[in-house]
């Protein structure tokens, strides 16, 4: 396994606040790190002298920028695969394509899972609206279409509460290439993150409960109450998921805790939301995690410190700064976007818990 | 009191790890960073996209600078006066001229402590030869002899033992401003780290034990096991002079614990290695804390997370990087310094200690 040595730059594949979080974690480690981004105001930016602006499609770009690196990673997981192989022909990307690959179709991550004895709610593809008719025979209202590619936060999706909604919802997606899901009756949302590194060498970070507001992460409480067989359980989907994937990288699996046992709702490949109170209340944060094993280095303690929770800051939250700032304990972490846009993830709050 | 929001740029004079620390704690805050430093390759540099390259005597250069930021700051105590008025007369610089006025001088820092009521050792400033030999009469051999100005780290000292090494002293110091200062006997040193506002609102962190090698700081520890009492009169200390000389920022003080008190060994008006635990075992650490009182946010927890320490990287102790990360809850920092000469920081790391 090669080892890229502190001091050495880490390429990062978009310039979002993932991007911008792994690059301060590179930084406190002795990295430098080198952005790949559309556009300089984009928060990662901000972070490194280190910029090479181009669209995800301008190959000649990215092998320029993979010229310049040491190692690459993404805190982006619909980077075109077209782009990754560009980069890869010139520096290492972790993860790669053949994670993406799957990880970037929702009706391809689903049946990698299930083709793994994992559980899944049931699904069907669906291509048209026939297709979605046939699938709503077989799951039943309600059910989930989404788009099998390209959603994120909520978007992408409708819900069909009754056989008749099935046009409008087919309509709305403009898709054809889409996932129905059967609703699945969960007591709770709870993800696991996992760090893998090239030896297959795995950490994970214990499981944590999420709560959404429209279809959006609100709130991580850590740890999950769960019972340590559904802790087991979780952590064996996601450390068989990074292992069968063949994750280099982070892996993160959101999942349903159900009276039928633990179901894959969604995956990864990256920093993710629900790890940002790793910043605060872990020896080691799930960006230090990431680069840690990219570069091949021994993943870190991820023994939380004590319970606590993360609470998002989404558009105007952000105004809020002034007050979060006073509340004792309280970690604010703020991305450097300027327009609050609703729905726009502004920020953080990292708090501690009652022990 | 001017409020400096985030999204603000903020100025930092001097490019090492103490700059390129606070950058990243201004960047969790969503601010941005220019920094003033001599060369691209200074710590502080490769964390931001905004740098002036100049020398401290280019006052237009300085005033420049000044005009791309909101509010300046200092990671280097012995910024020459003439930079800070230079700076001053564009932007507001906390802490002041009128701060490091005093700092700088060795004989005005312990006048200014003295004059306060404040314990310190026995001094003299001392001009030539003729002048120490007279001074040494009335303090007594053993004695340090320091340079009154930007000695650091155990350099510009000179010991005398007994009577007749100073003329080899004097000889070896090369100065015409220097102080002599009996020797303390101490049961402890310790540190006391105070941030203050432009509205004289003040917060300190816990005083903490230094352990020092080679005349450089080698290890702190948390909390510093003294009475109650030491405590009340550490953190009177570093308030009165935080408050006296007019820090808006931080003053770091370092202090001898003797049979008759505490005593004032030296102070810093910037971030300090002495404070360096806090970055991973307070929810707030001296480096956010900087960037909050500058820019007159509220000043945030500073409750230790845990009993802890720090231990510093000097030269070749950062090679064992590999070692460190494996240790259980520590906490790796390297500071993308290239050349490990010997003496030189690189890094540190942070431990938790048992409860």
């Amino acid at each position: 396994m090669k080892i890229i040595p502190p001091g050495s730059i880490i390429g990062i594949l978009g310039g979002g606040q993932l991007g911008r979080m792994t690059a301060l974690a590179a930084a406190k480690l002795g990295y430098k790190t080198h952005i790949y981004a559309q556009s300089s105001d984009e928060p990662a930016c901000k972070v490194t002298p280190f910029v090479t602006l181009g669209e995800f499609s301008d190959t000649a770009r990215l092998k320029e920028f993979a010229s310049k690196v040491d190692v690459v990673t993404l805190e982006w997981e619909n980077v075109p695969l077209a782009a990754l192989d560009a980069v890869a022909s010139v520096c290492a990307v972790h993860p790669g394509a053949n994670v993406l690959k799957t990880t970037q179709d929702r009706v391809l991550e689903k049946s990698f899972a299930k083709n793994l004895g994992l559980g899944v709610p049931e699904f069907r593809a669906v291509k048209d609206l026939d297709g979605l008719k046939a699938a709503l025979k077989q799951i039943g209202a309600p059910a989930v279409l989404k788009t099998a590619c390209g959603g994120y936060d909520g978007k992408g999706q409708a819900i069909i509460r009754k056989d008749s909604d099935a046009e409008t919802a087919w309509a709305e997606l403009k898709t054809d290439h889409a996932i129905l899901e059967g609703f699945v009756k969960f007591s709770q949302e709870i993800s696991v993150i996992v760090a893998r590194r090239a030896d297959g060498t795995m950490k994970a970070f214990t499981p944590v409960e999420n709560r959404h507001k429209n279809g959006i992460l609100d709130e991580t409480h850590v740890p999950a109450h769960i019972s340590l067989d559904v802790q087991k359980q979780a952590q064996h989907m996601a450390e068989t998921l990074a292992t069968k994937l063949g994750v280099i990288g982070l892996l993160a699996v959101e999942m349903f805790v159900t009276d039928n046992g633990v179901l894959m709702n969604e995956m990864a490949p990256r920093p993710h939301n629900s790890g940002h109170w790793t910043m605060d209340f872990c020896a080691t944060s799930q960006f230090e995690q990431l680069v840690r094993a990219i570069c091949g280095l021994s993943l870190g303690d991820t023994t939380p410190r004590q319970p606590c929770m993360m609470k998002n800051l989404i558009g105007d939250d952000a105004g809020a700064w002034e007050k979060i700032l006073k509340e004792p304990g309280a970690s604010l972490h703020l991305y450097g976007k300027r327009d609050a846009k609703p729905g726009r993830k502004m920020g953080h709050v990292n708090l501690p818990l009652k022990k």
